[in-house]
């Protein structure tokens, strides 16, 4: 039986748009397992599997619910030893958590700065005023609109803080080396958020880091690719 | 026959400061390989052994040359591969990268703004012309006073900086994981190199990296903390 995953959709039931929800996306697909999504909006709480907490990505299999991409990957190396490994090594493992600490303290807060606005202008009515009113309480008080204030200006800076990043994939395919794994995953998963909700150009063509991307957009049959999105 | 490394020396022969001597430094006491350091100055391009780069580390081995800190982690895990990895697998050795590449387009660069007068102030009066003007020179014609001026002020700044290594090594012991490798050898050469030469206090005391770092200095029978430096 397939696995189900609740997975964080906009307006359009088939853009999928979570960082999270893409982590696990990736990962269920790195391990080869059939999944059915569920689209899900941020204003859906109650319509989450028991035990809920309220936030996706959430995956059902078997009548076991986990929750949270980092819980996800956990279980599903653990559950599905025998398949491909998304942490090839206890080392690997510890060493993709500096990869996703990176992701959440540099990448993703940087990508707030460009996409906050644009997020908002792709899900429904009725998520709008919750998103507008929980976002704009996280970022101080700060309106959707200020948060994204000048992003052109700020494109160098941001681009400049991929350099970590720039260096390692022009050097070797992928983060985890010759072939893709979680730590990729991860990182992919912030620039498939941007991708799935704003045209913003984050990236020069010629960026190594575009070039990553485009091969995660083609792992799995081009599984990435296909969801809508901006920007390729 | 024990492993000649040529070191970077200040005006006193046991102040070892480079960040890339201390990498290696590191990965030959990992491997458990007994070495002859050598200390070695700027200016004494013409001590070094043939083929001469004019740089350090360079290790001598049996009678080959290696140069370079990646080149020689390199060397000394196909040569020692009896011995404990400094690359538990595959995926940890292209993980490594990532590392390596932050600490050295993040890290390292922040620390400049730091230390770079206080390397001045401890080489030899042979080594401080050269080091101004090459260094001058590479930071676009900025004096060193200049570099680390309103160091203070910057320091916050600096500290969020490392939250990617902060968040990692306050879950697990090291980054790569239970016992270190040569991820976690690569960002403390860093911070051997200021605690070696710098007396300003970089890190809180009650900062998770504090504490790894305490851990690191305690390797191998506290080898680098009895190096001499400040701060601990």
């Amino acid at each position: 039986m397939a696995i189900t995953m609740y997975d964080l959709a906009g307006v359009e039931a088939d853009r999928r748009f979570s960082p999270f929800c893409w982590r696990a996306r990736m990962a269920l697909a790195h391990k080869g397992l059939d999944v059915a999504t569920v689209p899900w909006r941020f204003t859906e709480k109650d319509k989450l599997p028991a035990p809920n907490a309220g936030r996706v990505p959430v995956i059902v299999d078997d009548g076991k619910v986990v929750h949270d991409s980092s819980a996800i990957a956990d279980y599903l190396e653990e559950r599905y030893a025998d398949r491909p490994s998304l942490f090839p090594g206890a080392s690997a493992r510890a060493l993709t958590k500096f990869v996703q600490n990176w992701t959440e303290t540099v990448l993703q807060v940087g990508l707030f700065g460009f996409v906050l606005l644009d997020i908002y202008n792709h899900i429904g009515p009725q998520d709008q005023q919750y998103f507008r009113r929980s976002r704009e309480e996280r970022f101080g008080g700060a309106s959707l609109e200020d948060v994204v204030k000048d992003r052109e200006a700020r494109l160098p800076a941001f681009r400049a803080s991929l350099d970590p990043l720039r260096r390692t994939v022009e050097r070797q395919p992928f983060l985890n080396g010759e072939a893709p794994a979680y730590a990729d995953y991860v990182v992919f998963g912030a620039f498939q958020w941007a991708r799935s909700i704003s045209d913003f150009a984050l990236l020069a063509a010629d960026d190594p880091v575009h070039a990553w991307r485009g091969r995660m957009l083609d792992l799995r049959g081009g599984l990435a690719r296909r969801s809508p999105g901006y920007g390729g």
